[in-house]
């Protein structure tokens, strides 16, 4: 399988690094055996080489602060632009590692297009692009007969999505609610601890959970970028950032927090999303709820079906090689349809 | 699919009733639509008909105390023995939802089997036979090209075994902790609340949750049948019950309760296996554990693995739609399985 990686930063280098440290184990397993034809970065540095690049001395020269510090090799070209990279390549997916953008979901959407065009399946690292162009990638992919996949954009490589699409297929899922962003459930853990919320996000911000600019967090965006996708692979369409009731956690006080715990209960920011609509916002959860014992910056996430009552699955929600976990659970998942499709 | 269903109990229940009620919803979503053949029990009757048998006419028979209440129809034949259901009904599948018996595997083994040289897939919706029986199961279904799939025998349909052998793929995981036996959880729970185990047991006996000989639950056998199996999906080698170190609840007293709580503890019956061996016994668990938060009836499962970290997923761990729910979902694996080779 040839790929091109399109973003280099965390997500891109923990993927790098599993294909680094399990090659060997992946093609026993799974006779799962990737080439990385190409990896473009916005401002270090582009790679395309069709024997493959060595995902050991990528990580190395972009530790080094730039592709340019790639060894020197046989049909190694420096000079691609990622235009020629999806049309030229001759890679059956591309991997989008992207800095995610819920507004506009930023430069990967006119790649996309292009890869589909170019008759590539995709994996998505992250959300903004499939929240915001999903119903775009779905109809064009499926008229291309090639596939997306977005395990990633959710829960980072814990299986929310294929835990709902796959797992539990023969259920039928009548709702979904979840802890989908870390950094608000670890300033959250934190208060309860009896903190206050600007001592904890100025903590969160120097530990590097929270953004400089912490609004997609703390006022529950990201979380509803997140439930847009969950909307959108459990019951097939996603829900418009606007039609959904987002409220963030900044409004909580030390007050509200003591009212909780004197009721036995713990405050979560929820997102929760159903056939007919969604919402995010703090929801106050008696201590047995599954969800109210998540703490820090785990992840979860309660999926209703008719044939099981609730199933509710808890793991990493963030992070460099857990991420990149999620695109080789992709990119096996794809395998398995491409090998088939081809036998 | 033609499938032959062996026992017609609670599960064998539950998953008709599954199938009477969302056969149209099974067909659209997944091109499923099976047939039942035949159906087997040991002491309420035999049916076979080539052109299947009735979901709905089947549970009212069963409901009216016997087989032998289906109506007549075209085809149906009473007299037919288990083996020549099994030789000669032409059933692609074998459901076995036989009760289940940890020491020799019951009467289901034989009748394994038996199908596996007449071609057929296996579904097992219990652990007895599986436990017992793995390695010449897998050995000897492999060498016939058919497949043997379980996930009902442990958790239900919570799919605890997916989650490891197919969601996760990719990962390497190295432990699983889990709550496998929901009538100890049950009395756990009961007795944080400050009753006694005897009069907890009583209760659950009372309720159905326990049997009237509850030694195989109480004394974690039934736990342990199932780590088993966990292992062996797991790892690929199955544990033998007398390599595993078992203890049961029987033992814990008000006391211990007490002295747990007083740490901010809880105690749990957990069930632990690694590649190099497996134990069941009641473990003091701090709250802030995912685990100790499970209650009541309900199942749990702890995944550790080299790229997540821990992963959990909890649900439903018994029920007859619960576990019908598990037969129907290996039985959509085995399509995919069989529709692929057949294209």
């Amino acid at each position: 399988m040839k790929l091109l990686l399109l973003g280099f930063g965390t997500v891109g280098q923990g993927f790098v690094q599993i294909l680094r440290d399990k090659a060997h184990d992946l093609q026993a397993r799974y006779d799962f055996a990737p080439r990385i034809v190409g990896v473009a970065t916005r401002s270090r540095g582009i790679l395309y080489c069709a024997n493959g690049l060595d995902p050991a001395a990528l990580l190395e020269a972009i530790k080094a602060g730039s592709l340019e510090h790639y060894p020197e090799s046989a049909g190694l070209a420096r000079d691609w632009s990622v235009e020629r990279l999806i049309s030229e390549s001759g890679a059956e997916v591309l991997v989008d590692a992207l800095p995610t953008d819920l507004v506009t979901g930023g430069a990967s959407l006119p790649y996309a297009f292009a890869a589909i065009d170019a008759g590539m399946h995709l994996v998505f690292a992250s959300k903004g692009a499939v929240a915001v162009g999903y119903d775009d990638l779905m109809r064009r992919s499926r008229a291309a007969g090639t596939r997306v996949l977005f395990e990633g954009s959710v829960m980072a490589g814990t299986p929310s999505l294929r835990l709902g699409m796959q797992a539990l297929a023969g259920c039928t899922i009548t709702a979904a609610r979840g802890i989908l962003n870390g950094t608000t459930n670890y300033i959250l853990t934190a208060m309860e601890a009896g903190r206050s919320y600007a001592d904890v996000l100025a903590e969160a911000q120097k530990l590097g959970y929270a953004e400089a600019d912490p609004t997609a967090d703390v006022d529950g965006w990201d979380a509803a970028g997140k439930a847009i996708i969950v909307s959108a692979a459990l019951f097939g369409k996603p829900l418009a950032l606007d039609q959904m009731d987002v409220h963030g956690i900044s409004g909580l006080t030390a007050a509200d927090i003591d009212a909780a715990r004197a009721s036995g209960e713990r405050w979560k920011l929820i997102a929760h999303v159903t056939p007919e609509g969604g919402s995010v916002m703090p929801v106050r959860l008696p201590l047995s709820h599954p969800l109210a014992n998540v703490s820090g910056t785990t992840n979860a996430i309660t999926l209703t079906t008719d044939l099981l009552g609730d199933v509710t699955l808890i793991g990493a929600g963030a992070g460099g090689v857990q991420t990149g976990f999620a695109v080789l659970s992709d990119l096996i998942d794809l395998q398995r349809i491409i090998f088939k499709s081809a036998k």
